[in-house]
């Protein structure tokens, strides 16, 4: 990258900080809702208080830049660089993760009052100091890196939220269930050709439209046989259809490790279903961000593992799509406006919406829910990490890990991608995750 | 008891409304360090969290007196019959204890609210409606119940802070190193001779004076073979010789279940110790409810586990006391105004104090720490446990703990007695617990 | 002990002799029904393969007797030192006790060669060398050492093979289901007056009459409120009415412990119910020495836990007696030759049978089943364990367990006694364990 | 496949004969050294009893075979389908794996009968009865299914005896220690230019010559970026300077599960190493086949995960080759006799042993150890398994495991290929595993 030593001109300092600012503030408006109680709460090891969220993500950017851009700064609380780190283990040991709900100080106004003060010299910087390419790129990624928190800051309270007998709502106001669709949507197939297509992204530049993760290139070359994708989610009523036949009994429709987990994870009397459906009095509920709510039959089904995909795409005879098939076919038939047009996070329903039917060209593979690929989470050819410490920001994890594909109802808008490459254990079902099925063409 | 059904005087009625609301206030008045996040926290399954505290003991009002007693009595919140459920499988299955920190709502507000909702219906009842002796036994019952929580509420909160880095203090005020000893108290032995000992309390009246909980009786004989008995607590000075002479590393000191439970628990590169000592650079500190404070050796080691007690008296040539032994000595031996002069709650130093010289009818056992006694926690001859729900208050877990004898620095003075039995598995710590000796006679 | 230094006569050397080798062959003939496969199975970490409890007998007295007591003798196998120990960590860390099943080597062979060795030794010794009295204590020790492990042994074995879903028989042949009882013997109520009692025994020389353990000791006087005492075990009849009367679906009727374990060890779909019972197409069977065989109702109960055993007396309306009650009752109510005529190892039946009717001064307290009583572990007055290493046979397990009372269907003649205490956690149930009631007087 | 149902000529059915007795010998030769009781180890869940390899190879004839191809065959025992089936949940639930080593019976004679009752009966099916073309197919991945329990029942014996203090040998005679190499061979670098290939194997017919697993194929075309490839094994000279340079305490080496997994089975104050060896007195040996030997510091390193694998290959500044590119590299780079002169089973070593020096056309990737590769295991494009129970066999792995290459010193001559896909989580040792490195080509 040769000209990461130049500096930023006046109108990009200019919108960096338009871009820092309003994710800033993005962040701050989904607590809205909460109370100091409610940003406390930790409920498995895999997830964070809300004011952990909040606290962390002013934690990079003082960390990975104001220690070093800003001369004379001098960090908020020494205490921080230790509680406050998620797993950079070059910079010290980090405090144990499942214990971060147990962190009651800094109370939510110290750490209120650190978002501002990092606030306050990001800015400060930005206006007064050289800001070089490099450094812009880590502001950057730290701005992505806030994005990423306010997804998982949902799916935390979320998770949280759902351990309460009384099912409390985030918001009771979402717009979730507005009916739009009549009937339900015909799942029809697009065919992709075999060839060799071009995957990835090597932009690593600043600002949200040319910035991709490492993990995301390079960009290389891939010779794809020919296949076909469904052109929309699977829904609640075709994934009931598959437990009401039994499908969580049967164990040929089950990776190994996936029937281990079903085993496992069986409590006495009460029926296996995706993570958030409760069964009351036969009828069939799930718990989201506005409550409990009647399970909605066209909405597509969302929070299964990646095992729970594979099972209820072995039940329909299908199969998942790599996540090369997958960014195939978003690359050849997404309508031009998708992200535009797709279920995120600014439209603040929260939930996955059913789908409107679509000719081939105006297929919707981004929003609404992340997608489980076939693949697992590995380095693309050529993959290096940063010898920084940022380079264990996504390297790291290319191990036991799935990939997702698209985004969802949580994520920001200027966040995803096509290229975007998501990843959790396939296990894992508390992030808005569902299904798209795929097929070989003989 | 013949007189259950008897209607309290006017007078009886005052007094009772004057204890309830003493000792309501006292509960929230331990509250006042604390923020809503504070209140929020649960560090493991054994502890609870403040706010559910405030809440339960309420519960415990409404359940077993509002909802029968008063006439038209409409529950606070349909909900808490589940959540604020501590172990009365009897009403019900309670609320999975370890997630008890997950309970974000109701909000300490609304758990505020429901305290008021509470008093005004118990004072509404005391003033309006007819009590029944009976009644008045279980109002007591309530009231003992929560002077047992306002303790837990303390070493819960204790446990909580202990687990933050920055080792935050519940109040920085605390009086608790005034060095009232110079040098050292000797440590001298009491001796009780041979004979025949009436034990245990019948007093199961209502008030302050002439409560007792039903474990404490039948009073009953038993013979008594001679013994002596130590004038004082270990101190932490003599624990720390007992730790540097490899006291940790001698199975041959422990018990078999207490050596597998220090193997188990031992982090590598960490010295073990009472929970809350710490290490720092070589010297040792211990946390305390103001925070992290160097160790003063005069002071009584407290926070060991019956294990620890146990191996400590082996090492030092001696054994614990039984329950009796420790229950004959506090009659014969305690000074008279053994209960005044004690360290308890009320001295607000939440932390044992260095005890002065006695003699041998100046004794105090009572108060600083609870004394681990070599008696597993067993029915008195005769005793039954009630039929009704409150029944499983305390025969249901005569099984696998230990008895503790003479309450703490975090026990209210109107709630300690010399027949008062506490009692807590081997392995725990997280009391305020201590170690006095005894020794056998030739 | 005065004279542990004095020197054994010829006499008393042959009758040593003499029990030495007979309980060396018994141990030896328990064998015979088992392969070399059979003899290396550990089914859980509790329980040691048999072939562990052949050499350690023998390690036993190799270590406590010939290193020191016979000049020039050389061990058998250096290693054996390791992995034959128990849990006498004076002695050196001992090998993982759930890893015994994991010890091919060595052989079977060599560890008859083993016993053999020991045996020609230890006879050298008694013929050859001087014995003092203090050293034919420690023999005597050694040989109900052995004794406990015989009951050990197949106490093991039939856990093992419980695993096993072919449920081998170790013999075909046990007259185990003699109906001998015509109808059913009605249980009876045995009183027991107030009085003081002495209990325990100080006997500790040697040979088996006058033989007891340290833990049997010193004998004391108690101070006994009266009681009464059920004149015969709890049947598989009356334990099935129990279970079919919901006794594990109420929590009311359990220890909190006790309730917790049974949560915790329900498999979905199956009836909890005593270990070795198993419903097949409805009807009742349980597995026995001599395979599966059909329940017999009016046979005792066995392979109960301490929980199940106090919650069935909670069922019954009743309690478990203390170990004092059992012990009073059997010197007052035992019949003249209770040893003689209980149903012990010699009987060959390994499986308790139905009791005959009795008068009152005709009852049957030994054999049969351990009785679980209500008494935690714990020393008698004045006890104290022996500083040698030797003292770790008893005192190190003085928490945590419960003592049982009056020997079983595979308890050696020549090793029970009135006194006899036996000591196993309140949830294990693979020994030959039962139920006897008691009850107070008003 | 079109003449699936053709008939076997006689010539055919010979060849299948002799291929079958030869390797159900070899199975029952591997077990000479082996006692009854050494046949009955099972040291964790992953391994299972030699008595258990020996059994289930026969059950896969019976029950894939045996039962629907031979008209009249009578099952030799009954409960054999349930305790010898491994994983088929097709066939009923599969008896317990971690109680397998509890199975004493059947006894190895029995074991042994039925060895010879399944050989006569397809001996006796394969000269009396029509064989179609699919039934040899079944035949032929029953016996190399048989050939992978060769592998499993060296390594799961390996792994029992490596938990015996004793440290027992399988053979002392085991030539493996030969020092054929003088000072050492130095690592070169294989060049593999971008191209297009064609990758894994179709073959799916009868006989050693061309069958091949399912997870093998479809043969299918892959674009590959040009990369280099190691000329041989790291060593375990190499990996002891990866050790001693602070390998194990560094995390930025580490995947972020693997860092985890070496945290959680860290043991105080013992040195993190590969699992089989051992630091005596400051010196590194290695328990093989043979015993406790000192560590050879010119022979490959093995036993060592995926991850201590990929930290090693970060540590050295390289990575682990994909199985694409081990397989090109092995097509291209081979030596002509590779699988003659590869160390496999035959070689009776059971060691893998330091390597000649080679030239770019005569490199062995075959043979010594199996080689992890960074590929996660996962269906080729366009692969789907039968329908059948024997669908079960390969498919259902394909999550959450590495895939390794090249065959082991245990592994059977005639089993072993190229295209050869193994599988095992990424935190497992007890397979002979090593470390072949790559790197990319700028
Ligand atoms: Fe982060
Ligand atoms: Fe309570
Ligand atoms: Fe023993
Ligand atoms: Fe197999």
């Amino acid at each position: 990258f040769d000209d990461a030593n130049r500096d930023l001109s006046l109108d990009e300092r200019a919108a960096l900080i338009d871009q820092f600012h309003w994710v800033r503030r993005e962040t701050e408006s989904l607590t809205d809702p909460l109370s100091a109680e409610d940003m406390q709460l930790q409920s498995m090891a895999d997830t964070s208080p809300s004011k952990w969220h909040l606290a962390h993500t002013s934690w990079f950017f003082e960390t990975f830049l104001l220690r070093d851009a800003l001369p004379g700064y001098r960090v908020f609380d020494q205490s921080f660089h230790h509680i406050f780190n998620s797993y950079y283990n070059s910079l010290g040991q980090p405090f144990s993760r499942p214990q971060r709900g147990l962190l009651s100080r800094p109370s939510i106004e110290q750490v209120f009052s650190y978002r501002a003060h990092i606030d306050r010299h990001i800015e400060q910087w930005l206006i007064e100091e050289d800001v070089t390419a490099a450094q812009a790129e880590l502001l950057t990624l730290g701005i992505h890196h806030e994005q990423q928190h306010q997804e998982l800051l949902l799916t935390d309270i979320k998770h949280a939220f759902s351990q309460n007998p009384v099912y409390p709502a985030y918001r009771e106001d979402l717009d979730q269930f507005a009916d739009e669709v009549d009937g339900g949507t015909p799942l029809e197939w697009l065919h992709v050709p075999e060839d060799h297509y071009t995957l990835g992204s090597d932009g690593e530049g600043f600002g949200f439209d040319s910035f991709s993760f490492d993990n995301e290139g390079p960009a290389h070359q891939r010779f794809q046989p020919a296949f076909r994708i469904a052109s929309r989610l699977i829904t609640n009523g075709e994934y009931l259809e598959f437990l009401q036949d039994g499908g969580y009994r049967e164990p040929r429709l089950w990776l190994s490790d996936g029937w281990s987990h079903i085993q496992q994870t069986t409590k006495p009397g009460v029926q296996q279903a995706p993570l958030y459906w409760r069964e009351i009095d036969g009828e069939w509920f799930q718990f989201t961000l506005a409550g409990l709510q009647p399970l909605d039959l066209n909405a597509p089904v969302c929070h299964v593992s990646f095992y729970e995909a594979d099972a209820y795409a072995s039940w329909a005879g299908r199969r998942l799509p790599t996540e090369f098939e997958w960014e195939i076919a978003a690359w050849l038939h997404s309508k031009k406006d998708a992200v535009q047009a797709a279920n995120l996070l600014e439209n603040r329903r929260f939930q996955p919406v059913a789908e409107y039917p679509t000719d081939e060209r105006d297929v919707q593979l981004l929003g609404n829910l992340w997608q489980w690929t076939a693949s697992a989470y590995a380095p693309y050819p050529g993959y290096r990490a940063s010898s920084e410490a940022v380079g264990e920001y996504n390297g790291k994890f290319m191990c036991n890990q799935m990939v997702l594909r698209g985004g969802s109802c949580v994520t920001p808008r200027s966040h995803i991608r096509i290229s975007y490459r998501n990843f959790f254990y396939p296990h894992q079902a508390w992030q808005f995750t569902g299904i798209r099925l795929a097929g070989d063409v003989q």
